[in-house]
């Protein structure tokens, strides 16, 4: 691009549009800020985390069409930090002209899973079988017909977050506390290992990609307890994940980040398991452990600036801090000293003022130039931080 | 220290004072944030770099005493960015126990450079050879006496910054156009290297120190061009400037970031320069590229948590962006994307609405494996980037 394209970022005149105001708007506005970019944010809380750092906080619904319409109609580039935002006011938008990343077209496909799901069969990209439902009844003539067997996992087709609208099916009861609505039955994975890649692709075409991670998940929260950035596996399986991804990114065709989440099954298969179109947890070690950040990548590629050097400086493992069972309301964080004392340890705090059980809270990352003992200290920091109400 | 205490810095009754808003207090805040701490800002201009990125911003004078007492007893830890702070107001606010880090005492010693030297003196800390003239007047005594030769560098005893109040005296006409007041006239280095270490004290007394730092001014600005971590010299000549600058430390008795600017000599002797008690622009190199960069590390050590790992991930050099000469008025950055796409580069802006020649507008950093390949990439940035008017 030219660079006097780019001079035009860094000038007050420019103003980049942020949908959602959680932590992950909050750490992309740590990036807006190091390049001084002016940036406006929308969220439904006043509460959010983004506010304090934003140039201007819009408070407004995600979904609202006015809201989202009228709040695009600001900015001069338009991003999320969150997939619930109304797409036929972003598409609007798009058709007037404005620059949305990820493109409405992309982010269509990614919003409802049923669809997600349909677009990799179309186009060739392992993943598990499933079924699609208009309703929640129909889950139950499905399996009295034979087409469905436990268990399975449930998915809403739309707005599930952070482990909210999936859910693991193992009798016909299971069934009767999951909200109507669309949604699918995936076949029940007995995969070796839970990675991802994250891709990242500029306005005009330029695509990196980061090493591949690996996930350890809480069982019963379905949230992520370990990303462990290389992957302990194969070269072989490496590359094979890295290609998958790529191909569902030169398919999405999305612009900034896709954080691709994969299966390793047993026999080594790579099958893809879901996608979001934007700076994701999966890559919250990039911030001590990359030469280029997912955040600062993600600026870089939606304002179509050359993208940075994605390899690692050093190993790094990321620990979410979730609210510990059995506390709910204001949060204290315990042993933080003590994880501070700990080599290589970063603790980030997203600043939300309740706790409640496996509730997000924040993060801590862990670098080490051997990934073995950035391991050994990621399990003391698990077991030492304790996030609990007062 | 007892987890309970860490546990408070980490609740929404904490504050943190800090006293001037600029670019060191936006680096600053971005480790609060991260680490979810309450922050209030004090600075004169409502352009102030950190007002965004604070909890809550107060305009007032830095000087004032009022001003700053009344800003103190709203905040249960205060600290500085600048040292040119109303030290009257700290004192009273530290006698009626507020935690005030760098404590007054340390502060009075460094505000004032007659009163710095000569604290060199007293405790045995090599520096270059200086005389202190209450009036500039005296000096053209001292040097019509014999007593003071040419060239000398002149220091104005208070108030200077980013180079201001310092400048190479060759003539007696060049005293005409210096400001009258307290000064020194120090006898010009013929050195080697310009060096600096940064250290850091808790508020218990932990001590840590980073790798030293090799310096390269620009000669007409007496701003640093490029800083360079780790720096190219002897490990016996950095030892001793770890030494020297731990024995400044020990005897200025600083809590929190104390920057300490040395001075190689041809024959490898160590004298000390100058200190600076925050975080220093010796420092920025950090964020990229050292474990716990000094923002974060000044953060730990002024609530008294443990300070974290000082050693590098990879090579860092800064360079620093000042304005272009012949260009004054609203800020261009021109070529950036260029820059970007150079490996392992990150310009950091600060926000200042206005360049004129040599003011300083931000950094950029430069990490990589090889230090000499990241000094090749260092030039290149220097090279391409322009921050001009429009």
């Amino acid at each position: 691009m030219s660079t006097d394209n780019s001079s035009e970022y860094f000038s007050s005149q420019f103003k980049l549009g942020i949908l959602g105001g959680g932590q992950l708007g909050k750490m992309l506005l740590y990036e807006t800020r190091k390049f001084d970019i002016y940036t406006v944010v929308m969220d439904a809380s006043n509460e959010a985390p983004s506010k304090i750092a934003c140039n201007e906080f819009v408070l407004g619904d995600l979904m609202d069409f006015n809201a989202v319409y009228d709040f695009g109609k600001r900015v001069d580039v338009l991003t999320i930090e969150i997939e619930n935002v109304n797409i036929d006011a972003l598409e609007k938008l798009e058709d007037e002209g404005l620059k949305v990343f990820p493109p409405t077209k992309a982010l269509k496909i990614i919003q409802n899973k049923a669809k997600q799901k349909l677009f990799y069969v179309d186009h060739d990209i392992p993943t598990a079988d499933f079924q699609r439902f208009a309703y929640k009844s129909e889950i139950k003539d499905s399996i009295a017909n034979g087409a469905l067997d436990f268990p399975f996992i449930w998915k809403a087709a739309q707005f599930g977050y952070d482990g909210q609208g999936v859910a693991v099916i193992r009798k016909t009861e299971d069934l009767d506390r999951l909200p109507a609505g669309e949604c699918i039955a995936e076949k029940m994975i007995d995969f070796k290992n839970e990675l991802a890649v994250i891709v990242t692709r500029s306005a005009s075409g330029e695509v990196k990609t980061y090493p591949v991670v690996e996930m350890e998940f809480h069982p019963e929260a379905n949230q992520v307890e370990y990303v462990i950035c290389p992957a302990r596996i194969d070269a072989a399986v490496a590359a094979k994940a890295q290609e998958i991804a790529l191909k569902v990114s030169e398919k999405i065709q999305h612009v900034g980040i896709l954080a691709v989440e994969l299966f390793q099954t047993k026999d080594d298969q790579i099958l893809v398991n879901e996608v979001a179109p934007r700076p994701h947890n999966s890559g919250h070690y990039s911030i001590e452990a990359s030469y280029t950040n997912q955040f600062e990548q993600h600026i870089r590629a939606i304002l179509d600036l050359p993208l940075g050097d994605t390899k690692s400086k050093v190993a790094g493992i990321m620990v979410n801090l979730v609210g510990a069972e059995g506390h709910t309301g204001a949060v204290v964080y315990e042993n933080m000293a003590e994880i501070l004392g700990m080599e290589g340890v970063t603790p980030h705090i997203y600043g939300k003022k309740e706790t409640r059980p496996f509730r997000k809270m924040g993060h801590v990352t862990i670098v080490n130039e051997s990934i073995s003992e950035a391991r050994k200290i990621a399990q003391q920091v698990k077991e030492t931080i304790k996030v609990i109400s007062k």
